[in-house]
């Protein structure tokens, strides 16, 4: 790999520090699963490699740099075959910088409901309201023309729901993909629980919670709850790290291309 | 910070610990949540300071001294919006020195339903018995008029149902919102399950269970089984410390204003 | 307390094991829940000292003698007020040396309905088919009267379920009322979780499944899975104290009347 | 034991592997659940020893060759009952060389219902198809004749699921059986969740996933997918292994027939 400029390391050891939140937090699902975020040169996007898992993306050496063709252009390692994801959403929405796929429980199986999801409990800027769902054909998305549709459903969300697959989440900054996909697995178990239960309840009307959206507290770069919640989430990954949590490793993984 | 007294900063440090107890018994939510105790000194109360989880409260130096009117008189750090949840409770409930909010999984989802919780499993006197709901329009609680709106829906109750938010318990020793919170929690979870189950149950009836209250059985100082739940908490806490728990702090977090 | 002999100081370490196992199978319920064994010099039992959890109870000092009529006649130590549920069992049953009372999460909640458990899963002999449920008023079963007709309600069953509650399970041996517990928790969540589904299923009948029992398969002393079982239950129990698991003491907790 | 060639040492020590990665994942169920694999010599099978747990099969000395009649041939340790599980499936399919049959919670529960398995989140090419389901008559497997009416049920599946009991997996390779022992216990998970949900949800229609099946994408031993899977399951069991977890066993357990 040519060699990065201090900058580009360091927020690619970023990127690397997401993937490992992302599978403290749950939402690992073996090797599948990936980020990427817009190469500051312009050169297109930098994704995490493929055969290891979230939990095992050490640092900026475990992504590699695609262009919006999926031509590799720097990096050691696999691509996966998801890679159009990522370059749709970058290629069509300038304002999104970093981008995130993932399998998570809850968010999995509410899938495949029918119904849109409700938000039983608002807890913060970060939670998508009412995100749409996105049918793939239960397949994956490695074509450039089915990510193009499954940005076209998402509009100017932050998450998109994959029906029997998983999720999509993204933002400006590197933190905010993992903030959004967290809450809205947790919205998901949420919606479950309170269903399965039979009893009869109550979710606040969207309109409120999109106000809140529309008036700009929700994934605005300058929300400093975003940047706290992200501090904290990385304190707590240290201290996982250090307990020598199995799924996060602590040292890099051999790339075999 | 003024020096403070030994008395006080041995309260502080406990008020700590009740804190981490709380992140050790499943009820934090990132940096969300918070514990507020009043003033021995008549000055109001020192609340745990915003931008760290509950699990990382360390010592006395992450609370702040405020006035009943949110005004800072001592300590560093940020103060939580919902600082008025505990001064209104500490204002108009005389009996009361600490209290808790926080958001549990069960407990808030369980917060969305209609009906009056019921105790499946009567445990203890720390459990509250029918707790009251209050629907602060599924928002912040940060003025003290709709602060002042949830004590009155309190009533003289150890503990209040937020909906579609999260719970609010307090007690007269620095535990006892703890206990109460946990055992909430538990019986929230106890109904979601046995009602998801479709099968045919009962509960006790709440007169017995509201005359042991009120018999003095509940929440009163002199009652030894609050205080050996409390010792069995402390020890708990202290061996997941030493394990290196994730969620918890064994080092002060930086203050950053 | 006078001086144990060998022989009864080691039956009390394998009973201080028993509890820290049900603390590890997922039993335990803060400082509630105990065990007691028949003291093999007919004086009346050996039970868990009150005001710790099960899983710190340590060695044979955490235990007190109780004849049965409640005097201790030695151990130091507090003694739990349900101690009938122990002494009316081995006074009435002379075939039963081991008790445990215990308040697992599924089976407490589970004890609130209505309808006989079903074996969803018939797994061994340890498994107690379609327990029998007491209804104690929902209160702790503090007296002789109260626990002898629980007893009688327990016929010669292995396990009991006590309405709004949780369960009684014994056994000849130390272990049996352990993985009794074990088996009859798995039980519970089992019924839940199938039930909760809403599909439609079905169980084996208890006929065969009685007949097991009653051609002497079940819970008899000389059935070599009982024994290894156990033996695994205590290599795992080594296992996690070793990783330092915050649930269990690996020290004896002072005593403090 | 007769010495064993490099090897087939490295081979059952890869088995072993095989055992704890099952339990890591959630299979293991006390000391029951078992693998088996074919002698590479044509004497039968090497299936591991009976007494121990699934996560405390430490490496080559834990397995005993059996021949397709049961008859020990070589190693140390009793054998479980259910051995004809794997030898008839070992007899009547070429193709299979590994066999696994484990409790998994979920799994287990399902085996209950009525109705077919529906695949809620395709996944990978390690789940198993609309598995057909065995009704054993919830005892256990432990003839040539109920388990050959097993094999026949389970046609050229990868997975049997067994009526109020468990499942049964297999594959050309050591791996095989547990990757689709991890994807079925998974979709089990997913499938009671969201029929408990009450929600109208749907699912993928099995032709297609079925095509995916049949034009060799599954389980086919160059599947480089499978060997990714399997290379990153054991990264996280060395890592597992090394903090400690307590289902794990890092050094042999003696063997006592």
């Amino acid at each position: 790999m040519s060699k990065l400029s201090n900058s580009l390391r360091a927020s690619l050891d970023e990127l690397a520090r997401a993937c490992r939140v992302l599978e403290l937090e749950g939402q690992g699902d073996r090797v599948v699963g990936h980020m990427a975020w817009r190469d500051p040169e312009g050169r297109g996007m930098w994704m995490k490699r493929a055969g290891v898992a979230l939990g095992e993306i050490f640092d900026s050496r475990d992504f590699i740099l695609l262009d919006f063709d999926g031509n590799k252009r720097s990096g050691e390692g696999v691509k996966h075959g998801e890679w159009p994801i990522h370059s749709e959403i970058l290629r069509l929405r300038p304002e999104i910088n970093a981008t995130a796929h993932t399998h998570p429980f809850y968010a999995s199986v509410y899938s495949s409901a029918e119904d849109p999801l409700e938000t039983v409990v608002p807890r913060s800027t970060t939670q998508p309201i009412r995100p749409p769902r996105f049918d793939d054909g239960h397949d994956l998305i490695c074509t450039p023309d089915v990510a193009g549709a499954m940005v076209k459903t998402m509009g100017n969300n932050y998450a998109v729901i994959l029906r029997n697959h998983g999720i999509v989440t993204c933002g400006a900054q590197i933190e905010d993909p993992v903030l959004v996909a967290i809450a809205l697995e947790k919205m998901c178990h949420e919606a479950l629980t309170i269903n399965a239960s039979g009893l009869k309840f109550s979710c606040p009307k969207d309109e409120g919670l999109l106000e809140k959206l529309e008036t700009g507290k929700a994934l605005d770069p300058s929300i400093i709850g975003s940047k706290i919640q992200w501090a904290y989430l990385c304190r707590k990954l240290a201290r996982a790290e250090k307990a020598g949590d199995p799924r996060l490793t602590t040292e890099p993984i051999p790339i075999t291309d």
